[in-house]
């Protein structure tokens, strides 16, 4: 890591954070939290102990922060997936595939997932990710693709809770057909 | 209670067990967890504090011991709706109804869900219910009533997972309506 040259305090938090975060993120990958310890990340975020225990006091709090920037960062994934997409029906299954993969890369950590999911910053993402949902299936609905006499909130909170099935999934492949299923759930009966 | 005059200990301890488990079950519907103590289950079951303590360290083994009997009497409550319908698909339909219901009647309890769902009793029950809908399913889809292309079990998962969404809505209809929209993104695709 280059020197911190940066030249006001909340530039040298930020900084500091960021590295330390990314440390963090590189430790959890390759040996799993168990193993993660302050000297370790303050060696790998290249600052002395005293300055990160200035911000972080323990691996906990680490944990927390780095936590919370994920859950930014996938939230801002699925805004990009959706302004990528042309068009309702595309937006709606970009954004519902981007979030499968993210669940389906995400599966099989040692964190403490109840832990981290009892914090306010998760409830507030949950909120603005059912409405990002919910915005999308109410956009499609108004070209008549959605089945109709469900509000689309209810179609969104069983969009999530389908896709949260690609966290226990082996293939790629089969986290493309639970999008398929998920989504045929969405659109009108046809008669048979 | 009536006296405990059962002729073994076996029976003794089953008697004394199934007493001390509804106590707890009745506290826990009152009171909430936080409130249950082991005098009040004792005095509760009608038995002495030292007999409870002979089976029961704590409220905690008390509460583990409850939940693995709820897992049991759900699983049982699943194969009954299963037998109780005629012909696969509403022996799938009944199946996925009973469990949506399941779900939605218990939500919102201060349980430590998570602790709970560690244990070994959780991870089989879950196995034999996934097995119990992926063989409904299978027949079903003998019948052309199934999209073809994706393997029962992985169908299994995506309808478990959707109609976990039930846990956290607030009416009997929006579950009635959650089942339909699951059911729905199990059929084959029809031409539109």
């Amino acid at each position: 890591m280059p020197r911190l040259w940066t030249e006001t305090i909340e530039e040298h938090r930020r900084a500091v954070h960021d590295a330390t975060l990314d440390a963090f993120a590189a430790q959890l990958a390759e040996h799993g939290l168990a193993s993660v310890t302050m000297s370790q990340l303050a060696a790998a975020a290249g600052i002395g102990r005293a300055t990160l225990y200035k911000y972080f006091p323990d691996v906990e709090s680490v944990l927390v922060a780095w936590h919370e920037r994920q859950i930014t960062r996938h939230l801002h994934l699925l805004e990009q997936a959706r302004d990528a997409a042309d068009g309702p029906g595309a937006r709606l299954e970009a954004v519902l595939s981007a979030f499968a993969q993210i669940q389906h890369a995400h599966q099989g950590s040692d964190l403490p997932v109840a832990m981290l999911h009892r914090g306010r910053h998760v409830t507030e993402a949950r909120q603005q990710l059912h409405v990002l949902v919910s915005d999308l299936i109410t956009a499609c609905a108004a070209s008549g693709d959605i089945r109709p006499g469900v509000p689309a909130g209810e179609l969104a909170s069983y969009c999530l809770h389908a896709l949260s099935a690609a966290g226990g999934i082996p293939s790629r492949a089969a986290v493309r057909r639970l999008v398929a299923v998920t989504l045929a759930g969405l659109r009108p009966e046809t008669p048979r």
